[in-house]
């Protein structure tokens, strides 16, 4: 597997944009346009919460046939909460965009990300979306242009063999595991049909989407959506299941590290657990812990709090078994302090991650979760946010 | 009812007392006794969390023929994760205890309230118990000696007819519902049977405290104990549950009002939802949405986070048909925006509590949940705890 420059753009005939059309008073970025030169198999899974945005519901329809040939994003204000004309402000979005790119409405993607309870406004997105197809290249700012909060743009390219996959992700508060936590575009150059693709997907977004919490609350509006264009020919499965493995848990770290406020990434391995399902809640229960968070901004082995968020996650394991362990000094032996010294483990804790071991001694089961540490920046960024 | 001065030591024959024995570096009180001059009826509710404290497990064997005479509490030190020697420690306390006051060893509750992972110094709890039977009194500091990062006592009495129920309690973070998610002691000179005693509990204690939530997390050491020495003869069991629903419900307000850097009680009330499971549901998703508790601390009017919060719940509701009031103006009317006066409703925000009423406008079900914002004071207390 080798690492690329470039996202989206990176496999065969894809190509983006990334514009600013007065969404975001800012002026920063705020619609984001991916194209693929030839219809594509397609995939997503969304948000498991019940109030679900209105694009979410339109892109749903449109990837029924599990077609699609293009994704347009815009962020600033979310669509959600808005009724019916939310969902014809979603619709004719597809079919301007549509029309511009001389292809199926019914095969366009779309995704808003931003300010719940607004309504989308349609004179910048009408005048936003024309000659978009002039503009589209294969190095656009387009990871820029569907962020909200985030500090940092969050992209990735990998090449395997003959294929190449690509993504961009948007994510830093709202965000905890349950299919489809934030957005982010896949783009590959692979062939594979979506049936496939779509248990592929909910394979990798099950092992990195769905590990990952900065804030417990599951957004209305997001989703991991991936064309798969098929111009690369035919790929050996197995590979490109390690390599959208691959994508989408750097993707979700890259996500957590840059969580709202978020100072450090946390990753908690849990092993040996006695079943697969235990190791996650474990892991889940301790990466969405707001004690634990916040003892690790202030670089504080509080470990007894690690405990109570395990003791809290209804998995089964014997407390008087567990060890633990920050990067490799051991914090806990057999479910006691193992009498570690305090000035060290706030030393090695003092960097801009950490990585948390649970070993549980019962089975052989692992998981992994990535998160962040709660910060005054969380609050200062969440008291602010729509006035 | 009539609300009395004082707290556990006004219904007949209680008495108690809180003292520093060392425990806490700072100076201020860290051992609590309550005592019945006869034996009484007794019941607990324990936390839910699958790591428990020792003090839990020795009170579980003691209260299980349902009789007790004395509460012994210390703060600073939570004795779990402290296997066997945890164990022995919270056992030779009660049997201390027992000797002073005498009475039995298995009629003492105990109970600590502190870190978790360190052993309690046994040498100062040996030397603090003695002679504690004469530093009893009904008009102690009791309240403020089982305290942690608690900033207010938090007591209550009641008269009602021919009986008095009297509480103290403690909590401040950590606090989660499910179970006794703090230390609440309540005293009563009503007779009840220890049977019964248990389910008027347990109905209260579902209505109040595990409707209250500071911050997701479900302490190791809590509970909820009621002692009923029976002085006042028998009562009417209608006004003794609407009485003891009224204490419980008042201290998980005192304890909400005071969570950890908290600047507002925000209560949550969901009306007409199709059934209590959902209305139940829907009120602590939004009490425990970390976005919405930022969002209140800044006096943001933010309605989306309320309904992502109500969409992540699980509960069944129709989001077009929901009206959302702060106090008493609407804003949200069925499911989207009122219209309402940005400006009005930040300054009627700007108070020392908040309540929000969710309309379902569904069915006939009504809940309400107990909760505080989330500060900048909540990060600092939790990020320098243990160290």
């Amino acid at each position: 597997m080798q690492l690329l420059k470039n996202s989206v753009c990176a496999p065969k005939g894809f190509k983006a944009l990334g514009k600013h059309i007065g969404i975001k008073k800012s002026g920063s970025l705020d619609l984001a346009v991916i194209v693929s030169e030839v219809l594509s198999d397609a995939a997503a899974v969304y948000t498991s919460n019940k109030v679900k945005g209105a694009p979410l519901i339109v892109t749903k329809s449109h990837l029924k046939n599990g077609k699609a040939q293009a994704i347009v994003v815009n962020s600033g204000i979310a669509n959600v909460c808005t009724g019916k004309k939310g969902l014809e402000d979603a619709g004719e979005t597809a079919k301007l965009a549509a029309r511009e790119l001389g292809i199926k409405e019914n095969d366009v993607v779309v995704a808003s990300t931003g300010l719940i309870g607004a309504y989308l406004p349609m004179d910048k997105i009408r005048s936003g979306l024309k000659n978009i197809k002039s503009h589209l290249s294969t190095n656009s700012e387009v990871a820029k242009a569907i962020l909200t909060t985030d500090t940092l743009e969050k992209e990735i390219a990998v090449n395997v063999d003959n294929f190449t996959i690509g993504a961009i992700a948007k994510g830093s508060g709202m965000i905890h595991p349950n299919m489809a936590t934030m957005l982010c575009f896949i783009t590959t150059d692979a062939k594979i049909s979506s049936k496939k693709l779509d248990k592929f997907l909910k394979n990798s977004v099950n092992k990195s989407f769905n590990m990952m919490s900065i804030d417990m609350d599951t957004s209305t509006s997001d989703m991991v959506a991936i064309l798969a264009n098929g111009l690369a020919g035919s790929v050996d499965e197995k590979k490109f299941q390690e390599a959208l493995d691959y994508v989408c848990t750097e993707m979700s770290k890259k996500i957590a590290r840059d969580g709202e406020g978020a100072t450090k990434l946390i990753e908690v391995e849990v092993k040996n657990a006695m079943t697969r399902s235990d190791a996650q809640k474990l892991a889940k229960s301790i990466i969405t812990s707001n004690l634990v968070k916040c003892a690790i901004f202030g670089n504080d082995p509080n470990w007894g709090r690690l405990m109570c968020a395990m003791g809290n996650s209804n998995a089964k394991f014997k407390e008087n078994l567990v060890d633990i362990y920050f990067e490799k000094e051991k914090i806990v032996s057999s479910g006691t302090s193992s009498n570690f010294n305090p000035g060290e483990v706030k030393k090695l804790m003092n960097a801009d991650a950490l990585k948390i071991t649970i070993d549980i001694k019962q089975g052989k089961e692992n998981a992994i979760a990535y998160g962040c540490d709660m910060t005054y920046g969380y609050i200062k960024i969440n008291a602010r946010y729509s006035t």
